[in-house]
């Protein structure tokens, strides 16, 4: 019996770490370096993937596709998939919200394509636990196997499309917005000139201000996609009847940041400076 | 030389809490009967307040005065205060956001009276370290020297008001924000049915779940009062140019909670059904 074959849409950092998981789990994984940056095929053949060449070979050899790309282009990368004729498996594991989820399942299955939701928590990682592929769908099981073995681990979630999506919003609607929230109050907490009081307040309630800096001075290098996925969930909540004042608030916070996008080595000092910079003066 | 003389308008539960804190350093502690509910004065009595009876009389009685009352009252205190013709000094220890205070100060200041800004982080309690009182203003010192020996302590931040009530306002923007948006997104993991998989996820981030109901369950009983404190925090935040949203979205949670006004041992399930109720149907 040969391997089985995945293809992945497209390998950026996450879809190298969702690669290799299926790798570990013995399967032969693919990728199509057409119209690809010459930084992508390097990463690729790192990373031990086989080019299919062209979108259109990848669906002929791989009955099972994973979609992980930026959740502006989930929609063109599975209506390509479906230009192809392909009647594999098709798992869309990007940060959409489930309603999307929901009718892109519909037009798939209405295409022939078995479809899986998907959404990811945690970061790219090689350390098993960390990192996990929430699925849900008729495609979910078949999908979950190829990553049995790897460091990021699958979860089925059922048969029904938009649970998974929906864990994974709701997930990122705590954290990321938990952060937004921090970031804001020390910003405000600089200008009510009361920093190091809310400072010792945090601590006194037996939060770490260590971890608190980490989040912040992790999270502004990625503020920019973080914008449009707080909009994302705002929608998401306002969908089941809940406020989503909070999430448009926490998208305000990362678009103020979205200038620090791929700044490593950040302080938190750099941090509040650029919020405060890009903030209406006082009144 | 005589027991210093503090006045307490008006003893609540929180009030009462100060009140001892004062008893305790050593003052004799004052309150005024006048209008009040009978179920005030028998805990006014309780707690060992001597009646001053009029307002005016506590004024003639009390170079110091502490203002604990609804927020939305604070105003009418002070003005009443104001009116007796009292010279002393006059601590508001209410939730009003640091403008207010400000303008409070600059008022009080007019007409003779030194005054103090306070703000209050902790619940009434009787052991000391959990609950404090900040203040900051021209009165911040003598008020302070009341409560040194209590379990309510105080905290001086020196002579500008404002400053105490700005840490307040943030710390519980923090507090009862983080609250607001556990509450919210629990009630939106019912509607996508994925409760259970959200708890696991908070659960393998290392938060309490425990902890977690018991803030809910908590905060649901004063959702009525914590609903305009949201909207002042909003106000406070957007006055230093930063996104008033987050709250704004609580105040919303706690408006549909607010019909479980003082309800005792009330349950996640039943916090979460009342919040499902009072929201609009899912799209």
């Amino acid at each position: 019996m040969s391997a089985q074959r995945v293809g992945i849409l497209h390998p950026g950092d996450m879809g190298v770490s969702i690669a290799l998981s299926a790798l570990d789990t013995g399967c032969e994984v693919y990728w199509a370096s057409e119209g690809r940056r010459p930084q992508s095929q390097q990463r690729a053949a790192e990373a031990g993937l086989r080019d299919a060449g062209t979108v259109a070979r990848l669906c002929e050899l791989c009955p099972v596709l994973v979609s992980v790309c930026p959740p502006e282009f989930a929609w063109d990368v599975a209506r390509r998939v479906i230009a192809t004729g392909y009647k594999g498996a098709f798992a869309d594991i990007n940060a959409l919200a489930p309603e999307e989820k929901i009718a892109m399942a519909r037009e798939m299955i209405a295409h022939g394509i078995r479809y899986a939701d998907g959404g990811i928590i945690g970061l790219p990682s090689r350390t098993p636990g960390e990192t996990t592929v929430f699925l849900s769908g008729p495609a979910a099981d078949e999908t979950a196997v190829c990553f049995a073995k790897g460091a990021i681990g699958a979860r089925v979630m059922g048969p029904e499309p938009g649970r998974a999506s929906a864990l994974k919003i709701l997930f990122a609607a705590y954290n990321k917005g938990m952060i937004a929230l921090q970031t804001e109050l020390y910003a405000a907490a600089q200008r009510y000139g009361v920093f190091d009081e809310l400072q010792g307040q945090f601590v006194h309630r037996g939060l770490s201000l260590e971890k608190i800096v980490l989040q912040i001075t992790r999270a502004a290098p990625k503020a920019w996609r973080w914008e449009p996925e707080m909009h994302q969930i705002a929608t998401a909540l306002e969908k089941v009847g809940m406020p989503g004042d909070f999430h448009q608030g926490a998208a305000e916070i990362y678009r103020r940041l979205a200038g620090m996008k791929d700044c490593s080595k950040l302080t938190l000092e750099q941090v509040l400076a650029e919020l405060q910079r890009n903030s209406p003066p006082s009144e």
